[in-house]
């Protein structure tokens, strides 16, 4: 197969979808949506028998036990993306939103409307269900998207394809606005990277290394996520039942998501108060604890190297160090932070602002585990990623975020 | 001079400076900008003497007289220079509002708060009062920026430069908060655009050559303006004398901005109505017309190749094409144009809506000459450029559009 060809045909027939959704109405997107959740709900027994398969081939392939349990579908994952479809279906439509519309003094009227950006590429690993919400997210915000699902996935990824283009033959939308990519050669994820004028942003979804090497070879856009080095900073005015209490769940919720807490900060006032019962509670729970030298030493504790405040363990590990004020911890936490998440745990208003004001993570939070940092947690009903760029969008990417802005400028034959 | 090391060291204070930006408040950047201006327009002789050096230094280069032009500052351009920095000191501060703070169901407040995007790289040519509005606008909006202008303008942007610094040194501002790239080696360019993880952003400003090849060469993000390709089409439903006098003031206004219109799109019931009078007033304003084949025999025009419609030719020279309905146009625009300006003519409310929706472009208007796209037109106050990518910001880039957005999360101590 001439992969370059096919890509570039892939991708010219999602632009012109998208051209032509930019006709279709909010209710003709949301009544496919429906249609696509009844089609996957109905046949959700083909799906498990093509996940039965690419299990069985992952097995073969002696997949690790981690790698097994992402890949697999069972009725409640099947149930859980038919929900999340429909959710994403009944959330308010973004296009043609109009916003600050007012009148110049040249006499005409200038205002923003919402867009769809135009064709988006995901780029992603084992889990099936992705393939599920991003056609959802990416419908929803009237964009085409062009689906590369990992190659482990590919029986059950082609099944919940199939009940996609089902719903869209019957629904009013043109087919190619949701388009996989049937070729498991790499070579299809290079082509999609350097299709420019076609595909107007890709999003990977994936481990470090995947979204390290697309970043690096793109030459379109891509929205990003990369570590999640999430801090818990324990202020001199905390109130320390509520610290112990945040940073405890903020690491221990779960170890392995992007929000988990990596290094906790401590102001020197606090250690006593808080860090004796947080060390025990660690402890009992299987975390590993490393410190800077000084505190490592107070309390019996491996010692940190310089690397452990650069890493993101995503493991029942953590690095503690005791800071002598709120500058050190927001430095601290620019330094070696990864612009994730970040909190602190402070009774003190102005603590509170500095910290808002200082720390440059997509999300700050206040009084609040790391480990919330996640699209439905604030409300955006479903999320394709957590974006660790500054332009465009920041944290969690839901529907509203796959959208962009026009000028529009309404006049009456004014010239200059 | 080690190029690569002396960029690194001026991107690495910039990043330092934007951090420490973030204690300032809004009445200190306003006031650092406030003194700029002043020190301009206390040092404007300094800078016209700077400036002449740099004029008989262009004309022993043989620079082309539009190019000593774009070079050249006179009292009144230094004035508006003056003007335009105190214009945007005024501007309402973008940065920490807080916009869609609402509660969440498990307890606490999530909101998005404005915030600087960090460090921007601005990479300019000729005209040395992009140095004064460049560094105004990357100040309003809380930014630190490294500024390289064109080497044949070296001495007067230093002289802009040396007021800058002056007011900054007497300022509660960082003085790396602003800095110029002091050597005319082309190196320092490329070690701006793979300064990853020191600039955020980088801006090119000048032809579509420096803008290509820094997009094409950056490895950190790029906000770029590209052809300004604009069309007007003349519906239907038009009323004919506004048709005529939108589309020769979107032609004729300045043959050399980048909103001038290049394709004039007439709707064929419209064509026996404006094109006799356009065709008369264009050829009295010495603009060379060519056209379709249908309606350059109609009326006597030289025919347009294939390759017009895709020419930005910034000059008194216009493609025309009768199309036979909307459709038609819009897909003429959406295939042809460079999504920067396109403008419908009509009476109909919906011929006008579907021109909204479907017309993919940065700016999209109604009734009004493309040639108002300009930053200041839309009530931005400056602009830094005017953007043709689709994300982040689309259309003339103000201050509001160097800022981004971060969650923040209000909490109480809630756990998951």
């Amino acid at each position: 197969m001439d992969i370059k060809a096919h890509i570039q045909q892939i991708a010219q027939q999602a632009k012109a979808a998208a051209e032509k959704m930019r006709e279709n109405t909010a209710e003709a997107r949301q009544s496919a949506l429906f249609m696509m959740a009844d089609q996957i709900s109905a046949q959700s027994n083909a799906i498990l028998a093509a996940n039965a398969k690419d299990i069985e081939q992952g097995k073969a392939n002696q997949l690790s036990p981690a790698l097994l349990d992402r890949l697999s579908l069972t009725p409640a994952r099947i149930d859980a993306m038919v929900t999340g479809m429909r959710e994403i279906a009944k959330q308010p439509d973004p296009i043609g939103s109009i916003r600050a519309l007012h009148t110049v003094p040249s006499g005409f009227k200038v205002g923003k409307m919402r867009t769809p950006i135009g064709v988006i590429g995901i780029i992603y690993e084992s889990r099936p269900n992705v393939t599920a919400d991003a056609a959802a997210i990416c419908l929803k915000s009237g964009n085409a998207c062009i689906l590369r699902g990992g190659s482990e996935a590919f029986h059950s990824n082609q099944a919940i394809i199939h009940c996609i283009q089902t719903a869209l033959a019957n629904s009013a939308l043109d087919n190619h606005i949701i388009q996989y990519i049937d070729t498991t050669d790499r070579q299809a994820v290079n082509e999609m990277l350097n299709a420019v004028g076609l595909i107007d942003v890709v999003i990977p979804r994936g481990g470090k290394g995947l979204v390290k090497v697309i970043s690096e070879q793109a030459k379109i856009p891509v929205i990003k996520h990369l570590d999640g080095i999430c801090h818990v900073y324990i202020d001199e005015y905390a109130d320390s039942d509520k610290a112990i209490a945040v940073a405890f769940n903020a690491k221990t919720y779960r170890y392995g998501i992007c929000g988990a807490m990596e290094t906790l900060l401590v102001h020197q006032k606090q250690q006593d108060q808080v860090l004796p019962t947080l060390i025990d509670k660690f402890h009992a729970a299987g975390v590993s604890l490393v410190a800077d030298a000084a505190t490592a030493q107070s309390f019996g504790l491996m010692t940190a190297d310089e690397i452990d405040w650069h890493t993101e363990y995503l493991d029942a590990k953590l690095s503690i160090r005791v800071v002598n004020d709120i500058d050190t911890a927001i430095q601290h936490i620019n330094t070696y932070g990864s612009h994730h998440t970040d909190a602190i745990v402070t009774e003190h208003i102005g603590q509170q602002n500095q910290f808002l004001n200082r720390v440059d993570s997509a999300s700050v939070m206040v009084n609040t585990p790391t480990c919330f940092a996640d699209g439905f947690e604030y409300g955006l009903g479903a999320e394709i990623g957590i974006s660790t760029d500054k332009l465009h969008v920041r944290g969690p990417v839901g529907v509203a975020d796959l959208t962009t802005e026009k000028y529009i400028i309404l006049g009456n034959g004014e010239t200059r």
